[in-house]
């Protein structure tokens, strides 16, 4: 029998994997990677942290060369080849050798496509001049670097997802000023809009000039700058200018050769990550998932699951029934010294499947606060109003905000609902936690409104009522709701004929805790007692001009 | 209405949680808090930080206070007062005020038994000299401190679990030579011996003299030293000594009073925490739990639990139908710089329960190779083999430690299986972990020996066969297993006649990897080939006496 053939277009990510994973499978399959870069296998998630310095030797982002994954893997690997075409038909693909500039067929059994995605370049005048980079591959970064060696000073960066926030912040590791412009009025989209705000916080503690609901007009060379002027009048100057406006899956190959494609113009796929042509899979950035918590067609142009991907498709192709369960969308970023990280389903995402939720703020401390080093997160959890199954989490905070949200991960992954977050048993030492970990408190408070030991409101929308607020006199006078009425807590109880007997308190304190006491307590003296969730520094999160007294 | 009357005993950890539980439930109940030492609620956990310095501020240890208790929560808190009996029949306990020497009787509808346990004492000559110390309440810690502040200069910790090993790590801190004995051949007995290699090595590089498979056989006053004589015929000089052989459950007061003992004499609690008398609950170290794993009855000392069971025992007593699910045995603790945790059962506690299991051994880096600091932990992970169930684990490293273990809890806690752990999508940026995370390596690792793809042996049990070490030749000259022949995986498939043509082969490379790899090619071309699970490293791991030259 004619050993089987696999040939997989894109040696990055889901590419290379797929690429190793069919070789432990087959020892005798024919295995080629078409890479149409000069470099297979590299760390795409660190080419920011070269740039600014972190990663000093350049060869540690290239993982893999082409020889060596001939000699631990006996895979035919050719770079700088780019395909051009797929003919289903004959079951060939033409590749374009761009070394020799020759063209060429090969033929294949089984087909992998991890074209991964494009960065968005929209048609906005001197974009294409030669200071304004996108970053995706190891010529981009060089280039970039090549940029920024030689002394430059300024730089725009223009979109705040990932990529524009780890060059904003490895620009200014460089010492370069750096301007952010966000057409939106948050980074990070698919962060709720409240969460950003401490992203907002810190990317200005980092130095960055922060344009939100702003946008670039033009680029214009002048001289060896480039003028970048902005909706808003704006005028910035720039030595080079950073485009991270979002990526676009690559999926021309795929719609020429007729395969169907999903939302946002990604490939679609089954849950085995074949094409519409059963002989055809695709990977990784280039295809569409499936949400995991609302079932929706997406896009999550995310290394994990695009690794995850290559291996399922290379076991399929080699007749094992391997699935894949869809995409959650865990992500996480360092942005300066803040860690915003999330997962599953956002505020907006859920707004817009119509699905049911509710929500809840909490600011715990990573761990005990006798322990030195103790610092706030600020944690907010999604989910659902029936059953209290975990919809979604995002995280702001410093250490362990990526332990929290990989233990929610799970949570969703295993359909877990806010009772099992309560009897979560985690690791605890001084060091690392807490007896009630920040998972377990986030449970514990979820679960009261979902009892109704408590009503919860939140800081859009207080409704009326008299507003309390429960903390200390001089907290009180640091800054507080306007209009609130101060009555501490532990005064409560001896001072409760200073509440009007009818009509709604909204009870609030700092992170929400005291609050809840308080309005368990009024509430059982027979009141109308609301608590505000997440406290006053989550009022100050959707509220930040509110906030400048602090 | 006459108001429900709880009485606890004990205003520690469960006692305190069920106290603060109970009165956010019912604002009216009159709870009573009886504790017999001079503080309520403090930190016990913190205590060996204290002693060694990284906590300063002894009023950190103090969380509680019977005036903040009553202040916040309306909480009848009485220390210095000593439950000496309770009587059944008429409901009600008789206790003994330390401060006036008086005894009164107090009433209760439901009584909440937070009694704790108390440190081993075992019948040695000299036992009861002054500077022989235990640590589990403030006055202990205030003792050693006294001890220790004037200049101690030796010490020698009896005992190797937590705080054996905290306090070995903090009186080093003070600059106090250390000698740490241990009955058994390995500290951590949860832990499975090769684990605790680890551990043994990170106290011989901080400097503690480790004495394993050996035990006190007296302690002598001399002058102002204590001499600490082994029975190995060892004399050890201390100016103090910290016994930490564990920890038996305070029960004579529930015993005296006719409720069941279950295992090792803990109070036998059903899933409501409620003891053999309804109206009495039992919750923290005094009670026996059932094991979530092997569903077995045991003791887990453990404050995350405490407080669960707290929480429980207070909305049951007060009409709730809240139920505690059992302990997993999650638990974390720092040894100088290394970081050791688990959850589940251990392979110990597996094969006395004769559960069936498989294990895996890796050794993931916390983040990926090319971003600064990555640094590798050792992970064990126990299964079902029927369906991959996942049983246990234990990890043994630094960054991330913690993270690993809270999600292998979680996925203990769903019920999980290894298949699951290849899936988890978790947050991956350079800093924090890897598209492939070490959770996902261990369920790929796991999932292959259950899918047939490779057959393991351990380090434990070689078996038969020509032993071929797949490193390079310069990882295979700085050591390798004895009478190991060296061909580089990358070399194997041009040199595979020179392998015998029958009989087994037992691959092996550094931690697995290469070993797999390696073992799937040959099985291909038709050998008997087995993967040495973890490889070299975990071979270390378990023959230390082997790695005297690295």
């Amino acid at each position: 029998m004619q050993p089987i053939k696999i040939v997989i277009i894109g040696g990055v990510a889901g590419g290379a994997t797929a690429a190793a994973r069919a070789r432990r499978l087959s020892e005798n399959a024919q295995i080629i990677v078409l890479e149409r870069g000069p470099y297979v296998s590299f760390a795409n998630c660190g080419l920011p942290f070269f740039i600014g310095g972190e990663i000093v030797e350049r060869d540690k982002l290239l993982l893999q060369t082409p020889e060596s994954l001939r000699a631990r893997h006996n895979l035919d690997v050719r770079i700088q080849s780019e395909v051009v075409r797929i003919d289903r038909a004959r079951k060939c693909v033409v590749v374009h050798d761009l070394s020799s500039d020759k063209t060429y067929e090969e033929s294949y059994d089984k087909l992998i496509l991890s074209t991964g995605a494009s960065p968005i370049k929209p048609p906005i005048s001197g974009i294409n001049l030669p200071n304004v980079f996108t970053l995706r591959t190891i010529p981009d970064t060089d280039a970039i670097k090549k940029a920024v060696d030689p002394g430059a000073k300024r730089a725009v960066v223009v979109g705040g997802g990932f990529i524009g926030l780890e060059m904003a912040e490895n620009l200014r590791k460089r010492n370069l000023s750096v301007e952010l412009v966000e057409m939106l009025d948050q980074v990070m989209p698919p962060l709720d809009r409240e969460m950003a705000s401490a992203v907002h916080h810190a990317l200005r503690q980092g130095g960055v000039g922060l344009h939100l609901s702003d946008a670039v007009t033009a680029f214009e060379q002048n001289g060896k700058k480039i003028a970048v002027t902005l909706k808003s009048g704006a005028r910035l100057p720039a030595d080079l200018v950073i485009l991270s406006i979002g990526v676009r899956p690559e999926s021309k190959l795929a719609g020429d050769a007729g395969l169907e494609l999903g939302i946002r113009g990604g490939v679609r796929v089954n849950k085995h990550m074949q094409t519409s042509d059963v002989d055809i899979y695709a990977v990784g950035d280039a295809t569409n998932v499936v949400d995991f918590v609302t079932q929706a067609e997406t896009l999550f142009p995310l290394a994990g699951p695009a690794n995850r991907q290559g291996r399922i498709a290379a076991d399929h192709a080699l007749g094992r029934s391997s699935t894949y369960r869809g995409t959650q969308g865990t992500s996480i970023v360092r942005v300066f010294d803040l860690v915003v990280a999330q997962t599953g389903a956002g505020e907006k995402t859920l707004r817009q499947q119509a699905i049911p939720y509710r929500k809840v703020y909490i600011h715990p401390a990573h761990h005990v606060g006798y322990y030195p080093g103790s610092a706030a997160m600020h944690l907010k959890l999604l989910f659902s109003p029936d059953n209290g199954t975990v919809l979604g989490a995002q995280i702001t905070g410093r250490e362990g905000v990526d332990k929290r949200i990989d233990v929610l991960a799970v949570a969703i992954q295993a359909r877990m609902t806010t009772y099992d977050l309560e009897e979560m048993e985690l690791a605890y030492a001084p060091p690392f936690g807490a007896a009630k970990d920040p998972v377990n408190m986030a449970g514990f408070v979820a679960c009261n409104t979902l009892r109704g030991d408590v009503v919860n409101v939140h800081a859009d929308d207080l409704g009326t009522g008299c507003l309390l607020d429960v903390r200390t006199k001089a907290e009180f006078e640091r800054g507080t709701i306007p209009g609130a009425k101060n009555i501490p807590v532990d005064e409560l109880r001896n001072r409760r004929e200073e509440l009007p007997t009818d009509g709604r308190v909204v009870v609030f304190c700092q992170a929400g805790l005291r609050g809840y006491v308080a309005a368990r307590m009024l509430a059982q003296l027979g009141l109308e007692a609301v608590n505000l969730s997440g406290g006053y520094l989550t009022y100050r999160a959707f509220h930040p001009e509110s906030s400048r007294n602090d």
